[in-house]
């Protein structure tokens, strides 16, 4: 995109209302704009940040097998008085009343309404196991939004629901998924450790937080140094097999990791001194195992081997997306501004024309842009040169190629790498052969 | 897909509450389930045609320079009450109040929301024209909802909203977004056509809908059939110059094209008797061009060439992204199913494989869907020929590749194309090379 003509309202001020560093540098960065409280527009930029995580996301959901669906927002107040959770709910549920005197509410979260679907297509075993997942929009009526995208009232979430025949199945399915997870945060680019978890209003009796490393974070944590080092991408896991499964995450909880809640002194003081690590975290992902909690509830059965019937199992398996976006920026900014991984940077690269109007700058500037007009965002204002370096480094482009008249007229281009404040020059062909290799 | 896995519930029965052909195939080829009054799950193969419909938009969308934003469902009644037209929207806005007593919407449209993002993001006539759009679930509570996704309540739509600093600059923004419209539609694989309306509710004094033609259409169409020939892909149009944009808007309003109720007998008869049709269609489409309707009642000006404030003059235009998938239907099926166009079918293949277990029928059908994982459906259900043959005319595949054990033994696979019904056989090697063609 071309600067010049992007709605990328980038602002120098710090907003008055932003309390921690990712509300105000997507604010200022003009990723996102509060539109009431705890509800927010998302702007061009920060548009593509949503899509490239929401997209990581979905092709590790498939690559465990499970398929994507879309439930509305929307649900009648029905479904849930039949699971027994719409009295239980509290005031975070936004209760809806339509113009036939209805009761809808938008969704929280949608164990019932995926149960109720589930019921309504799978007869037998033999279609067993079925993982469904979304990544739609819900709301959670919190009392005092705030943090911006962090804790919001309406926000993006993959939720995904497993239902297995049995309880070796569905622990299967379970392990599946948070392979899928580790996967996932690991392409997007930031470091997520797994953490027994408490299972809460969800019900059920095995649970595991994802937590990321954040200076800022919202709880201590902590966690066996290995995790830092682990490649979950190479792990040679064979999904079918409940015994590849078992070793994975046999290996995986091996290691110690726990939030300040769940800390056990005796359980830390058995790891060894050079491995511990404190830190502190931010929740992105929460995983559950609750066996047949809502297809009991609600009645939904499909027949067994023997041809009795069976109530299936159930996990779901949920991810902020929107929240995500906040939490990365929280682990990954500096003074200057956001510092995006590779892999869900709005842009792979800013190129900075300094000098729009002159016949070399804009003729290199334009060659790099015609590269990957649609990974780049050209700078071509009409601005000084300090306001370009300012909006680069605050909008976090992994990579800066900067074209100024001096370097143009020798085809030479200045490149600054974000993260590590690397600075070389290269000419025009090679800058060109590094915006291709950007991944 | 492997079918045998997948959450595609087809029905044999036709659901009695579907009145219509696209309400009925929907339901029955496992598309979409309801989940209350005019709202709507979408399943696996339903949400993937959501998807190539939205992508082919968005494609069309930004190749004349609009850029994608994504505003939230709920929004604050204070936003609407500036605009005046909180009081005036009637029963048909789902009205709610949040735990701390303040009025929101969900929104059925979102004039006042971008006028006010614009507002603080756009300060000078140098940064227009601007053309922000969204693909967002919309609410409107329908008093009688039916049709299916049709008549829906909670559906999806894709609003665009320009904004320009003059009339002229005003009218090339609108003649852009019909341009774009137009191809959009033909890339799907539907024939629609733009005919003047009324403004309605949005305001403003130009307008046009976008009608599908369907022998099921909700209103009488008459047109010249010179609209049925035009390739809007081909036409050489100059998207910066307002002089080629008027061009091609005078040679398509040149041709007579109105609906039932802004038929105009006399233009009518004008229209040479051979090119005359008549017929029926589905409006999908609606586009407005309103000046400073917004701008002014909400009080928002950028600064011009001279110096002094100008209200931007805007227009906003619509596609309904959801009904636009049950308007195809209604213009494509037959008796046995869904005939989809290519660019927008689930799966561009459905592979019968007629006798899982038979080691030749099991290669050859593997060997097929290798070719295209991700676009095929493969059916390996132990079930009997009739109802794969069956299903596949149902979900409407727009080719079926047929691997039965005699032709499996020899290497050969019968193709049927599903809108001819013409059958051919072909060994596999041909048939991989098939595969790769289809777009």
């Amino acid at each position: 995109m071309r600067l010049s003509r992007s709605f990328i309202p980038t602002l120098r001020e710090t907003p008055a209302e932003a309390q921690i560093a990712s509300h105000r540098l997507m604010l200022r960065a003009g990723l996102i704009r509060q539109t009431a409280s705890g509800i927010y527009a998302w702007l061009p930029a920060g548009l593509r940040v949503l899509r490239r995580i929401s997209q990581i996301v979905r092709e590790e959901q498939d690559a465990i097998g499970a398929q994507e669906v879309l439930m509305p927002t929307l649900q009648p107040a029905e479904l849930w008085k039949r699971s027994g959770r719409y009295d239980a709910y509290g005031p975070e549920m936004l209760r809806i009343t339509d113009r036939h005197d209805r009761d809808l509410l938008y969704g929280p979260t949608n164990e019932e309404m995926i149960t109720d679907l589930f019921a309504g297509g799978v007869k037998s075993y033999r279609e067993l196991p079925q993982v469904l997942y979304h990544i739609q929009w819900k709301f959670r009526d919190e009392v005092r939004p705030r943090f911006g995208v962090m804790r919001g009232r309406e926000f993006l979430m993959k939720d995904a629901y497993s239902f297995d025949i049995d309880t070796q199945s569905a622990i299967a399915s379970y392990r599946r998924m948070m392979l899928s997870y580790l996967r996932a945060f690991q392409r997007i680019g930031v470091k997520a450790i797994p953490m027994r978890a408490d299972t809460g209003p969800i019900g059920g009796d095995l649970s595991h937080e994802f937590i990321i490393l954040a200076p800022t974070g919202e709880s201590s944590v902590f966690y066996d140094g290995r995790f830092e080092q682990q490649d979950w991408r190479a792990e040679a896991v064979e999904l079918a097999d409940p015994e590849s499964l078992q070793r994975f995450f046999m290996r995986m909880t091996s290691l110690y990791a726990a939030t300040e809640d769940k800390h056990d002194e005796a359980a830390w003081h058995d790891v060894e001194p050079a491995l511990r690590r404190e830190g502190r975290g931010i929740e992105v992902g929460h995983i559950f195992y609750f066996g047949t909690k809502y297809t009991q509830s609600m009645g939904v059965a499909v027949s067994g081997p023997d041809g009795a019937m069976v109530h299936p199992e159930m996990g779901s398996y949920g991810i902020g997306i929107s929240r995500l976006a906040g939490a990365i920026i929280e682990a990954s900014h500096d003074e200057a501004g956001i510092i995006w991984p590779m892999p869900v940077a709005p842009f792979r690269a800013g190129i900075l024309n300094l000098k729009p109007g002159d016949a070399a700058c804009d003729s290199v500037a334009d060659a790099l842009y015609e590269a990957a007009p649609d990974d780049m965002l050209l700078d071509d204002r009409a601005d000084r040169a300090g306001v370009k370096f300012a909006d680069a480094d605050l909008i976090g482009h992994p990579v800066q190629l900067v074209v100024g008249p001096r370097g143009a007229a020798s085809g030479t281009i200045e490149v600054k790498w974000r993260a590590s404040g690397e600075r070389t020059e290269m000419p025009l062909d090679a800058a060109v052969a590094l915006i291709a290799s950007l991944r």
